[in-house]
């Protein structure tokens, strides 16, 4: 006899939910397929070379402790340069405000681990970054998504009489995912406010702020925040490699304190080997040299994915023109559903997330997210253009059947 | 005004505890200390030349997929090879029975948060790894916990009949930590019958199995179960490189996607460039050539820790012979207080875990726990005295005090 798992599994492992942007990936891995889809960083801006010499020298005079058990809160020199470089950005704080985590996905469940019970209520985009909705489901926490236009206070009061004070807001205020939108200076402050007004944490994750094309660089909420109330969360993810899963999280010491002891039993440290090469990798400067290049290459990217949207769109579509991130977020028509049109483009070969992905409350069905930042120039206009001609198929079939 | 963080916190961040082996660990770090604290491996056992060689490896020709974003489940070579070093051991498996975690901790961690809701009841040994209290404390799991002389089909049917019947056992059949006892064939066979009889799940988490310094290897629970009931989690921090960060789990197909959907959320995938190089470590063979080397130093030291404490102990302390393992186990006469001696103990400059800690019921005051992987041999012998002489000093006060 066999056991029954369904029918001994927990609350929250009912309330998980699996990852559409990985499912989708999964049946979409043959070698014609060009993917928008995912959020993956191109690998021409892996710096390899560098990293052969570094990880030599960390082997060769720091494998006793890069090989071993860490802290964990992480590696003090990794926490020391990230300090130095988030004071640059305005944050007055030292490596005590900082826990290393294993990517900003732990990050993000160690927060809605530490403030969620069952129930409990969080204020997020409408779209937002699917992987926070996981982490927060996988609590039994509710999402309530408001959108850009949407009046926040007004939205929070409504909680608030019907005793669903949310526990936090969760906001990507550069480069939203999937939207590509960033938040000005006065909405950055009208927000810090409105938390302050009703008491609320801000979540502030932003692994995208420094991959900024064109435009004014913004500053972090947190820098403007003195009441401890903004956890400002980072990662290295599009901004080294992704493939170190090396994230972490800013806030007053008393709430690191929180997110040790819930990461303690989550994996007790981060790896600290990859915490040693990062460590090495900043202090010997080499973080910016390759962030501007970075830069440089997605810019080039997303004028040269609009420039192919523009060619190849047929009437009625729209996108968005972001300053900075990975994405590209594109509307069709009211009616229209991206999971009928996902379908008609894997048989084009060319694939990209659906945004109800994105929408906690199951809206925005005739919106995608396009990554930009992966695929060589040649596959982005070939892709542009399997799309495109996907749509025009999709749009073609229902004109056919209103007609009928 | 600041958040106040105590009333906002979830009630599993409510019921976390932090652990006293990193508390103790954080007062012990100056360079006079003799720690048989920790369980860490000794850096002599870290690979350093293979790695340099297999990292450069990796990096020029692997570069693409190991530093960027992984599926959850993990690199399938690496997948691959733990299948295949597990068919060896008697287990029927494939890759897909695998997931990769980030350290085995992650994997008791995901497996709490899949089977534990608040209230759930775990069974466990007394005493049994704290790692593993902790995250079940930090779901709001109760872990009950049985002393080897206890019968546990009469304490689980003591619990069903309180309406409290387990969620899983938790054992570790090889070398326990921190008894250090190991479970011989009948035991096995015994518990596997018990989890059948009153159909509950097996956590069998095995990190020490293959550091056998004599006796005879047992099979895995895992080997001769037959209806999917027995979950193995494994890890490679004791016998190639604790700053990888990683584990895994092996279970059923079913059960494993169970996991899948848990870790997407908790931090999507392990390191990709760690699993890389794991990979083309067990690969090119040096897996089994480094463990036996790690097994010849560390029976060596087994052998010279007990001889140690043969020539230095006082009257009155017992102490484990394991047959493999990083820990003895060593219990002063009852009355006694491992707590107390902790601070004397530091005075002398030689620290170790106090037994209760590892006690879920908060009993075990009289035992600690003495690693002996770690230390130099001389190290060995020199902690070893201090720890007698603070030991004597403990029962001499205690003679005084008796005395007045």
């Amino acid at each position: 006899m066999s056991v029954n798992i369904q029918e001994i599994i927990s609350g929250n492992a009912k309330n998980m939910r699996r990852s559409a942007i990985r499912d989708l990936l999964s049946v979409a891995n043959s070698p014609e397929i060009i993917s928008f889809a995912g959020g993956f960083p191109n690998p021409n801006t892996f710096p390899v070379e560098d990293l052969k010499e570094i990880m030599a020298e960390v082997l060769e005079y720091e494998s006793e402790s890069a090989l071993q058990y860490g802290t964990t809160e992480g590696n003090n020199r990794l926490r020391d340069q990230l300090a130095l470089r988030y004071r640059e950005f305005g944050l007055n704080i030292t490596r005590d405000n900082i826990i290393i985590t294993t990517s900003s996905q732990q990050a993000i469940d160690l927060t809605s681990r530490i403030f969620l019970d069952p129930g409990d209520t969080v204020l997020c985009g409408l779209p937002s970054y699917l992987g926070a909705l996981q982490a927060i489901w996988s609590y039994q926490g509710v999402p309530v998504g408001v959108a850009k236009e949407e009046d926040t206070p007004q939205i929070i009061e409504k909680l608030i009489s019907e005793g669903r004070k949310p526990k936090f807001i969760y906001a990507i205020p550069d480069f939203q995912n999937p939207s590509g939108s960033t938040m000005n200076l006065e909405q950055r402050k009208a927000l810090l406010e409105t938390a302050k007004k009703y008491d609320l944490l801000i979540i502030e994750d932003s692994p995208y702020r420094e991959i900024r094309f064109d435009g004014v660089e913004q500053p972090p909420i947190y820098s403007m925040d003195s009441d401890n109330r903004v956890i400002l969360l980072g990662t290295f993810s599009k901004t080294f490699v992704p493939g170190f899963r090396i994230g972490w999280v800013i806030a007053d010491p008393d709430i690191i304190e929180r997110y040790v002891v819930a990461k303690q039993s989550a994996d007790l440290c981060t790896p600290p080997f990859n915490q040693a090469v990062a460590a090495k990798y900043l202090e010997m400067g080499l973080f910016d040299k390759n962030l501007l290049k970075t830069i440089e290459l997605y810019r080039g990217k997303r004028d040269h994915m609009i420039a192919c949207f523009e060619k190849y769109m047929p009437e009625g579509v729209s996108w968005t023109h972001p300053e900075g991130g990975l994405f590209l977020f594109v509307s069709l028509p009211k009616g229209y559903d991206t999971s009928d049109l996902f379908k008609i483009a894997l048989k084009e070969n060319v694939t990209f997330v659906i945004g109800e992905a994105f929408h906690c409350d199951g809206s925005g069905k005739n919106t995608m997210r396009i990554n930009f930042s992966y695929m060589d120039n040649d596959k982005i206009e070939e892709g542009v253009k399997r799309l495109s001609k996907a749509i025009a198929k999709m749009f073609q079939e229902s004109t056919k059947y209103s007609v009928n």
